[in-house]
């Protein structure tokens, strides 16, 4: 890919996340490269083209950490720290990408559907199926639905899209650290034993 | 308000939600109704008068149940749950319109901030207070950051406008109940005692 190209992609992200898919226009996206529309027509065909390239990558390689997380033999609570981690960095590293990901996951699922073969359904299924060994297990509690987890679990790192800004008081590591914690030990203070 | 006005915002949220606010035009929510796109401007001004009428009174009525449960003096755990029990019923009791609520809460915030208080902002010191007064008590654990641990429940809490579906698998209440149960006492499983 040519750094022309990676500009163009990473102005999109960014023009993406501001205006939200629908009212952003490839003239915006041009503009922020300091190119005429039609030079960036001749290096993508259209803002669904766009779309699909700056969530391509970040999403396969998630989807590819959280599965090699999913098939180890580790305890069920170091999958959950480590597929936390993942998902968490996947935001950091791939600011605003990722974000554009989660703010646009109706018009992706809508455009890209057969591009990312099923992505946020299939990313789902490996959420139940770490929760689904765990229990098997005895790890994890048999008493809560794995779906209804799952979600839970997608839910509290998706929302990051809505607060985070990279550079922040917060990082990445630390919140996914505390995340973590929250949904494996609980709020409740404990007794120091 | 009439049977005309209420007609016209239950076709609002339904037509926000499926289209999105921005591709969304009053012409659809007319022909929604069966009337003219100039009969519905006889009603209302704008599609952004739509969106207000759309999210006001869910959201008021939420920040005002939240709000009573912080005030009273029942333990953390008890608000903790009373008030993940009121943020799920909202979007179950205010079907679609909560969820229009958090899909289009960029358009929101950017187009409602002054009508609506800067609800959000609002709502999320209600939870962060929540938990500062556990933490307080000694009930909730000191070391999890406030911040981060509001934008968590939020985040898993509105994540449902993703998927939830009045009427399906899992109704509002069961999942208040297993979320706050993993929020407070976590997915590991505990030896009986």
């Amino acid at each position: 890919m040519s750094k022309r190209e990676q500009e163009i992609i990473a102005a999109a992200a960014a023009i993406f996340k501001e205006k939200g898919y629908q009212a952003a226009t490839t003239r915006d996206i041009a503009a922020a490269v300091g190119i005429q529309q039609a030079t960036l027509y001749y290096y993508v065909k259209s803002k669904e083209e766009l779309l699909y390239l700056v969530v391509r990558e970040p999403v396969d390689r998630l989807y590819m950490q959280v599965e090699a997380i999913m098939k180890t033999s580790l305890p069920a609570r170091v999958k959950i720290e480590q597929g936390i981690g993942a998902h968490l960095a996947a935001f950091d590293d791939n600011y605003p990408h990722m974000l554009v990901f989660v703010q646009e996951l109706h018009n992706v699922v809508q455009t890209l559907r057969d591009r990312l073969r099923g992505f946020p359904r299939r990313y789902q299924s490996l959420w139940e199926d770490i929760l689904r060994q765990g229990v098997m297990a005895g790890e994890l509690r048999s008493d809560l639905d794995i779906t209804a987890t799952a979600l839970m679990i997608l839910g509290m790192c998706n929302w990051m899209f809505r607060w985070y800004q990279k550079g922040g008081r917060l990082d990445a590591q630390t919140l996914a650290k505390q995340y973590a914690e929250t949904i494996l030990d609980g709020l409740t203070a404990r007794p120091a034993s």
